[in-house]
């Protein structure tokens, strides 16, 4: 299936980036501008998603949470953590009762 | 490998709980309340995104990504879209070069 | 006292700027790329209040939240709105009364 | 004019809430809890001015705005800083020029 192919390949992709020059691609240079940059796009995607969903545009609302979700990948592979520890995550709580346990346990957040 | 399946079963499990009493669990009481208090929460999330991080607490983090994409998939399914829809947009620009297309295209998004 | 002063002579200034030229101001050209553009800058800076909150320095903090203040203000006067209606706003809920009673009937806001 | 003692009274107000009993107020709660509390409530309200904005609801932005200028002001009774110092550094940039020039100094913040 596509999923663990595209998550995986953009994890590899990311750690390969973060050795290469600044000026070599977009990824290379947020990295380079370091965490508050790469926090900066993470909230301004974020509020993209909420704008997207606010316009009912679902097309828009699918690439924004992409957005997202890449840039909360960068953030990750700044801190040297992969896509796949999320994935196992969200594994651990995976099944209703998972979920509503936690939600439960953690209502805030 | 455990993305595919993790991501297609949130996905599946949030679209049965659409349909839920809203007095049966977390998720279903989310979608009772609408679009705006799933808003609220994705915006919360990516606060916590940014708190975790600045906090240094890799562990944290990994459970506020989570967090953060578990929550957009609630609005995914609120819009009736999947996981997989983001997958496929992602695959779409997957490799260096489509990803900085994509940047160049489009470097405020 | 400087409040009123700086406060109205902002909102004046942001009127005034809402029919000039998109290339003689920062502000203008910022009306002029309209209200996705205006809520991407709230959304920015409010994560700049966050980070700079998280980094214990009280001097960026301080223009962080002026930063966040003026771009609300600019957001006020694209919907035809002045800073002297959050004045009034707050003016109405003054008192520590008045703040725990709107604080009772609206926890989540 | 309204906006010196509005806003000069709710840091009075704030400041003793900081030494004040956490059962007393909403306030006073809030700093007990403590600067992540704060900082989510900051932005959570920031969520609700994108959403009350792309609603179109004028009186429903007020009053959001309100509560974000509001919960940054938490935040800054938090570090130990005053409503004012934001309002001075506003002034510093005062007059049109000063603001153009400060953006163009830092076109990203």
């Amino acid at each position: 299936m596509i999923a663990a192919d595209v998550l995986q390949h953009i994890g590899d992709t990311l750690e390969a980036r973060k050795e290469s020059s600044p000026s070599s691609s977009y990824v290379a240079s947020l990295f380079h501008k370091g965490e508050d940059a790469i926090l900066k796009k993470v909230a301004e995607e974020a509020a993209e998603v909420l704008m997207a969903s606010k316009d009912k545009d679902r097309l828009h609302l699918v690439r924004e949470v992409a957005d997202l979700w890449f840039h909360t990948m960068v953030l990750l592979a700044h801190h040297g953590l992969r896509p796949e520890d999320v994935l196992v995550e969200l594994k651990r709580r995976e099944g209703i009762s998972g979920l509503d346990e936690k939600a439960a346990r953690n209502p805030q957040s």
